[in-house]
């Protein structure tokens, strides 16, 4: 995993979420009501709340709200549904405390999608909707179904096909990919989700997931900004400081962000 | 056409810009650098920068950069490509005296459309590109070939299939629709094109026309973000002041413009 320099002018504190380790992380001043509930990337088998700690706290600087990011269970140890499991007990326990309308789940990679399955599984749990979504170069296709998976490949600078197929067996534990939790861009029905922000680079071999959640939100009458930059690499707003891209792609998601949490 | 409340801090003043008639819309302070070349709609046959004038001022207003309106020829008097070459010839003259980077096309419905022709037209008469293209609810495919064409009748608050063939056969004025002039969002290569916003509902019969441009500027590279709003009417950030969306969706192609034209 890349690391990012991480801004100086948050606080971080550890903490525990639906059974979870997690860490919260605040900015320097008075927050914004809301929270951000965080999935972090790392194909649902590596990473941390450590490895996108920088993004995160990009996103808590920008909107000044305070964000939790779960140290979620991960494959090979805990393949699917584990991790989804997590995500919707880290959002039950959130909503015995706060208004669903003041969170937002957001993640990158396949923290991107744990944001929008997590969501589904908690609108099939009859929990209420969250305030809105928000995605990285999410993965949402473990059906691998998108045709940018392959014609992508050796244009996207950070993943090969026979990376995602190596991850996608430890995460799939031998179980069938087709379903809405394991393929929401090509199975899931997103009626009664909230606002939907998808920003991803035009040479992902996970452009097309993307390209087809958008699709599915736009079916379902749910407000979606499909959000592509030409010839970045994966997750870009990670690269925030260094990647022009990345700043005004992170200044666009947090005006999306507070758009749709309450008001200061 | 509706009729909009204009905001009052905005100064206005005729002018004159490829030989057409325009109106000049100008912050009350300081503007920053930077022009709006903004294209009103009406189908290519109605409207005039009087019309699209609340929306053209609430840019004005949030981004602070200066707009010129420009009264093109319409048809059936001036079928195509009269529109197009109006607009080009504003791009020209307006080339003559600022920086193509300082340039945002803008438009709504035909507007939308002309905005991306008239680059198209640019950049295939060797001129250098703007700096951006913003469109809200653009008409991009006279060949009328999107599927929501179809699928959106009756939901489409604002059209119908009969209305838009009716303002077809005044513009196409007996003329193959099935070129890139006519039909961007079927047939345009977008190779070269600068940063793309497009702004739709998704109960519109042309929602598709930016679903497809979408795609299309996607193959070419192009920068673009695809931006859907549920159940809201044809050009809908026209409402400003009045439907929340509004005031969201400009607020968002407020930040759009100003990342993409020079900084103050």
């Amino acid at each position: 995993m890349a690391s990012f320099p991480v801004p100086t002018d948050v606080r971080r504190a550890p903490a525990e979420l639906g059974g979870r380790p997690a860490v919260l992380v605040e900015p320097a001043t008075e927050p914004r009501p809301g929270t951000i509930l965080y999935f972090h990337g790392g194909s649902f088998s590596l990473g941390s709340p450590t490895t996108s700690l920088a993004l995160t706290a990009h996103l808590v600087r920008r909107t000044g709200v305070r964000a939790v990011s779960l140290d979620y269970r991960l494959a090979p140890e805990h393949p699917f549904p584990a991790g989804i499991e997590d995500c919707l007990a880290a959002y039950r326990e959130l909503l015995a405390e706060v208004d669903p309308a003041s969170i937002a789940l957001v993640g990158d990679s396949a923290g991107g999608g744990l944001a929008v399955t997590t969501c589904l599984a908690a609108r099939d749990a009859a929990l209420p909707m969250p305030a809105t979504i928000v995605a990285f170069s999410p993965g949402l296709d473990h059906t691998r179904s998108g045709a940018t998976m392959r014609t992508k490949e050796g244009a996207d600078p950070f993943f090969t096909q026979a990376d995602m197929a190596r991850t996608r067996e430890l995460y799939l534990g031998g179980q069938d990919p087709d379903q809405p939790l394991l393929a929401p861009a090509a199975r899931a029905d997103l009626t009664g989700f909230p606002p939907i922000l998808l920003q991803v680079g035009s040479n992902e071999l996970l452009l097309d997931d993307s390209v087809r959640l958008a699709e599915r939100a736009r079916e379902a009458e749910v407000d979606v900004i499909l959000d592509v930059t030409a010839g970045v690499p994966h997750v870009f707003p990670a690269y925030a400081g260094t990647l022009d891209e990345a700043d005004q792609a992170l200044d666009r998601a947090a005006l999306f962000l507070t758009q749709h949490l309450p008001v200061a």
